[in-house]
């Protein structure tokens, strides 16, 4: 058997240490979905904050939205979603499964090397094994539909969103209006959006279910090209002041033909997630989106959404530039890149191999532990009240089971940046150990200036 | 023609100035969902992040979850949705327009003040104004439903959640086993839930898509009606120290026969909302489930999710209290609260009216707006620069446009706690003028001192 991956690794440690759940486990589990646990509520929730301190709150050329998921049949119509998010899917004649085209060819490309000489006429089915008995493709819709009120017909079909973007656009008039911006601003929205995957797999890379942050800037059409190289330098930027490390990130720009149809230029950002293939797999894009949705929005709904520069004299249409992030592709980003394992010392006066999550401080699900040397009647008050003092700032753990060594390699697994251990010298000295969890090194810190210590450090995390 | 109400004053303010637009306006709306605009999503994160603060990272005996909105048939037969999750649907027979037999009972009692004599028979149609034409009430079910995978049928048969509670119940044993939690104990959750309602209505108060807040707190069975009490203590003093008013707010104990078909016992917070009616609306509620969703799960599962405690050596499967806040309604209620107009002076040496959203400053969607006193090129730089620095940390808005009492009054009819004045005074004496939402009192602060000044003032905000 091949040696655990990194990615196996952390799969495993998402799982035991409850960052990842199955959605629906004690039921059979399902791999369309997943559910976020204490410490994945709250390392996602860390990356929104982020985001939307960076991108939204922090530019003053950038507003924020948040609209619905269900939007009428008429929104995806002209988005142009109902005609042309599909895929094709082909059905074993023998044993009814139904697959998606474009993976099968794929998968057997991959294991093979070369593209099957004779089509599907090549093809085994993955469930009953038959080769060649596959019906002709058919085009299957990516969306998922619901249907609102009395009746489950024509007139109560509703989609959910596949992206957020369309609701940006449909309020592109509403914000020019009621915030007073002009072109070139953006308006920058996180939320879900749901996209029926007939394959779904690799942890939580693809699933039905997932979370997006997009941003749709709008600009002059002269100025778009410009926009969008800007755009991709402040994307990239934003996952390396973050942690991630450069070499496991590249930039793939689609080829014509490769693109959605709607865009004119897309580069995908791409991380070396580790999973079968060539290990590298989409964690964003920024697409230049020209002038084609608002055209359609315009087309279909008969309104106006151009835009009139007072300064010019000039009306036009703005286009887009979209970068589209995958909030839970980045989470699974950020854990790969700071799972790292390096040597501590132990009681016996060894080495043991230390997993440690070397999180960004920012990202970091908990940001301290409060640590009593043992459980004593003396140390647990203090402990317990300096735990409560710094829980009004920060997510904080109070942690008092076991031996030291082992509750710090708790803390190390999850990313927690600092441990402060109350001992039986804090009695005397009103201070704490400050462990730093990259470097192991210990600092004292009186209690009366471990607050404004530990602001300085937490600079930036909200 | 009445008056305006506050709450139409209110409704017409969140239009104008973005904080709520119609879903879809562009395509002619819809009743049933709201999309939130730059100040409305912003004042909606600042609600859950004083929430998430509050009850998740603030408490030792609370840990968060973000689980799926899409579940199985299986949990949501479990639950008891399935079957008891249903409104008393009519259609009238002229028409065939369908209603819920209790809103149009309700709505003839509210009209006539008392019940109608002889039942249905006395209900006029409101559509077609056809007298006791209707079918028999038939069963309809509140919950959206979706296909996953390439087939629309039974086996993929999804529900979208009415609750978020019923992810914390599926996940209770995964949270006790990774997160090392004990009872009591609680989850803490914030996201989208739907419900098919037949009639939304009254903005954002009752709508198909909306957001909750909730919290299922585990415990012994004998301490659950302690908890419930102080949970109900904690959630009324979370609004009251987040800017409610008391009067605005009232408890009501539902009565045996109105409560959910899993509540021991409830008490609905109710807020003074000023529509039809008497003006009260349910703003959230507290239930004692008992052990009903964990009994129903072990039961549909076969799962063990009870609770051993070491301690005593006892298993048992916990009570849950549940405090549900409906955060769209609590905005909805922030928002009617905060609706001030006094008096201000205007440039005539008179008062004119002023509307102002005394929001509480953690809660208000710009912290604070900078100000050039005129359009020059000596102001704008340095108003551009220290709008720039406060927005590292807050969202600031930067307005050049217009007097500047009027500039004043716009900041102030979107609850702007601070507005701070670049006058040609600071380019000598390198100070602003801050100006003060509800007192509409002045003082000057150095440039050096202004990002301490307002992180002072601005405690809490996150």
């Amino acid at each position: 058997m091949a040696a655990a991956t990194t990615l196996d690794k952390v799969i495993s440690l998402a799982k035991r240490r409850g960052f990842v759940f199955q959605a629906g486990e004690i039921y059979g589990g399902s791999r369309s979905a997943w559910d976020y646990g204490p410490l994945g509520a709250e390392l996602k929730e860390n990356i929104k904050r982020q985001w939307w301190q960076t991108f939204v709150r922090g530019r003053a050329d950038m507003v924020g939205l948040d609209s619905s998921i269900i939007l009428p049949s008429a929104v995806w119509e002209a988005s142009g979603h109902v005609a042309t998010f599909t895929d094709p899917l082909v059905e074993c004649l023998s044993c009814h499964k139904r697959h998606r085209q474009d993976h099968l060819l794929e998968a057997y490309e991959a294991k093979k090397g070369h593209a099957p000489e004779n089509g599907m006429a090549d093809i085994v089915c993955p469930d009953c094994g038959t080769r060649s008995q596959w019906t002709e493709p058919q085009n299957f819709s990516g969306l998922m539909k619901t249907y609102l009120g009395p009746v489950d017909d024509e007139s109560g079909r509703h989609y959910l969103r596949p992206e957020t973007a369309q609701g940006i656009f449909v309020n592109f008039a509403n914000v020019v209006t009621t915030a007073r911006k002009k072109p070139p601003f953006g308006i920058g929205q996180i939320g879900k959006a749901f996209r029926n995957e007939i394959t779904p797999g690799n942890f939580i890379f693809r699933t039905r279910e997932f979370e997006q942050m997009e941003i749709e800037y709008f600009t002059a059409p002269e100025d778009a090209p410009a926009k969008f190289d800007q755009w991709v330098k402040d994307c990239w930027a934003w996952f390396v002041d973050l942690g991630i490390k450069e070499e496991n990130m590249r930039q793939f720009d689609v080829p014509d033909g490769e693109r959605a149809h709607y865009s004119d230029r897309t580069i995908d950002f791409e991380y070396n997630f580790g999973f079968g293939g060539d290990g590298w797999g989409e964690l964003m894009g920024v697409a230049n989106r020209t002038d084609f949705d608002l055209k359609s929005h315009i087309e279909a709904s008969k309104q106006d959404l151009s835009y009139f520069d007072q300064a010019s004299g000039e009306r036009y249409v703005p286009y887009v530039i979209e970068p589209s992030f995958g909030l839970t592709r980045s989470m699974m980003a950020f854990l790969v890149d700071a799972y790292t394992e390096d040597e501590a010392p132990n009681a016996k006066g060894g080495v043991d191999v230390r997993t440690v999550l070397k999180l960004d401080p920012r990202l970091a699900p908990v940001k301290a532990a409060v640590l009593p040397l043992s459980r004593n009647e003396k140390l647990s008050p203090v402990a317990r009240e300096l735990s409560d003092k710094l829980g009004k700032h920060w997510n904080v753990d109070f942690d008092d089971a076991g031996a030291i060594g082992r509750r710090y390699r708790r803390q190390d697994e999850i990313g927690t940046p600092f441990c402060i251990t109350v001992d039986f010298d804090t009695l005397e000295d009103n201070a704490v150990t400050v462990r730093e969890r990259d470097t192991m090194s210990q600092k004292r810190v009186s209690l009366d200036n471990i607050e404004a210590y530990l602001a300085g450090k937490l600079l930036g995390a909200a």
